[in-house]
């Protein structure tokens, strides 16, 4: 029996976990990002529950797979940057865990590695041509296409977060203006919607948060919308609608058979999809729009872990470090 | 000694040509889009002017390639639909031609053809990942992505001038809204010149068009440029803003090594293509803004008549019909 070690180092949580060689998750420990403002302890407490994950089983993993939300080289295993997590520029990070750990480490983009798993046990399973979005703090992308994960010429591809939505605008993270991210990333949703609530008296996600906006979350939104409230559906819709533009540009450059969508505020679920879809069908040219689906990630919360020990096994069998495997 | 015959299918003007195996052209026909309103008229001489071409050398061509500004089914030789030349939907011009001619018949976008050929014999040689965009009536792309060309799912791929530049904005021919080509497509740029020139006297412009508006036409804009008017340069530098900021997207999204500008309109020179790199450099992610390299086409308005010779050398080996070669 095989087993694995996937990381998912996100803006707003870091996950850990130990799979299984069917990639089913044995023990997982979940940590708050937030607590680790210095990247040395937070690198300190990620071998510490590697270490402690590795000696629950009596199998020693075949090596760690590590997603992170920014730019990487993952032959270097080198994080370039990390958009929205501060203080995490030209980290070696793979050497600095093999020295300590002592175990093969492999790390990616976060979204490569859900578009990977996606492509190995989920949604894409055989397809050739296939984008992934993710929606959370960041909008990330991963590409698919001619069935293999597409990086790039510096390992950067995939940025659908980083697509001007419009020629003026919000300068954004990354220090473009007017990217897709910069208004449907988590912050500038609740941002938006704490405008709308102002000037607006009747919604239901003023008795959600008891006119407290500091409470405001994509989840109050989506609760909202379930509710019924006009103004949750107007904000999604308005999300969708955004998302849906610069997914119209992506299907009639790549005209891909497939568009994957994940991640937190993915689970709004159908007013989102519905008018992602509706948009694209709108805006993007016929002959592509009518060969692309549209549809939910299939392996939701855990697509990084699993796409990150999947990272382990690919990269493992073709760059084996001999001592360990 | 091979030769083919290539031919280029613009929306302005149709190119034929016979091209040696070193893909110089021999022998050329020059023919205006707008003389044959009617397909069937246009069909009908292009059988003639090809047979004619074919009969110049003591060596019959080995096939027929054609580049066509629109959607195509190259597998089929079919054309789904041509943005800028109405008329021309479902027609499975490589049976009509192949029926008549009695020479294989290949048919593909005119932008991969510009991109196989850049690929084969010019900017891209040997490169991997390269994104060629040609400016035009239309605004073209064409997509090598891990050194190949890349066509999508659907064989639409590449439509680089139909990204939205903005949320909202004017109708585009495609059917979309706000798509790039809406704003730098050769007569979008007659159109924002003319209504500049209204607004102001003192341009260079009015005197070269003798104030006679139906004579602008980009070429005047250009030696308006090359001459130092203002308002020219302020014309240009808009429409460089613009196409670079979409180009950031396709940047941020693939992380090509080049992009390359072909077409009428990238003559114009420096003005434009410093102002499409400044644009990139200021709005894409620093990684890929750093790789990618912005340069013009190598092969110019040949371009497409030699992709289409390449692509029945290519695509004859590939598919053979045995009578014929």
């Amino acid at each position: 029996m095989s087993c694995y070690i996937g990381v998912d180092l996100g803006a707003t949580c870091i996950k850990l976990a130990l799979l299984a060689e069917d990639w089913k998750v044995v023990k997982r420990i979940e940590l708050s990002t937030a607590d680790f403002p210095k990247k040395s302890l937070l690198i300190r407490s990620l071998e510490k529950h590697i270490l402690r994950l590795g000696e629950s089983l009596k199998v020693k993993p075949k090596g760690v797979g590590i997603g992170v939300p920014g730019l990487v080289d993952p032959e270097k295993g080198l994080i370039h940057y990390l958009v929205n997590i501060p203080g995490w520029e030209n980290v070696h990070l793979k050497k600095i865990l093999e020295k300590s750990l002592e175990v093969p480490v492999f790390i990616d983009n976060d979204v490569n590695l859900m578009a990977l798993a996606e492509l190995c046990i989920g949604q894409a399973k055989g397809k050739k041509n296939v984008v992934c979005i993710t929606l959370g703090t960041g909008v990330g992308g991963g590409l698919v296409l001619e069935g293999k994960l597409y990086r790039g010429t510096s390992f950067s591809a995939g940025e659908i977060g980083h697509i001007p939505l419009n020629e003026t605008g919000p300068v954004c993270n990354c220090g473009g203006i007017a990217c897709l991210e910069r208004y449907v990333g988590n912050r500038y949703i609740i941002e938006k919607a704490r405008d709308k609530l102002k000037q607006r008296s009747s919604s239901i996600i003023s008795d959600l948060i008891k006119d407290d906006f500091s409470r405001l979350t994509p989840e109050i939104l989506s609760r909202a919308l379930k509710k019924g409230d006009s103004l949750a559906k107007e904000i999604w819709q308005d999300i969708g609608r955004k998302i849906g533009i610069v997914l119209s540009g992506v299907v009639n450059l790549l005209n891909p058979e497939m568009i994957i969508i994940g991640g937190g505020i993915a689970q709004v679920g159908e007013v989102l999809f519905k008018t992602i879809k509706e948009t694209i069908k709108k805006r993007a040219m016929r002959i592509p729009a009518e060969k692309v689906s549209i549809v939910p990630a299939k392996l939701k919360k855990d697509a990084g872990l699993i796409g990150a020990a999947i990272l382990v096994k690919l990269e493992g069998a073709r760059r084996t470090i001999p001592e360990f495997i």
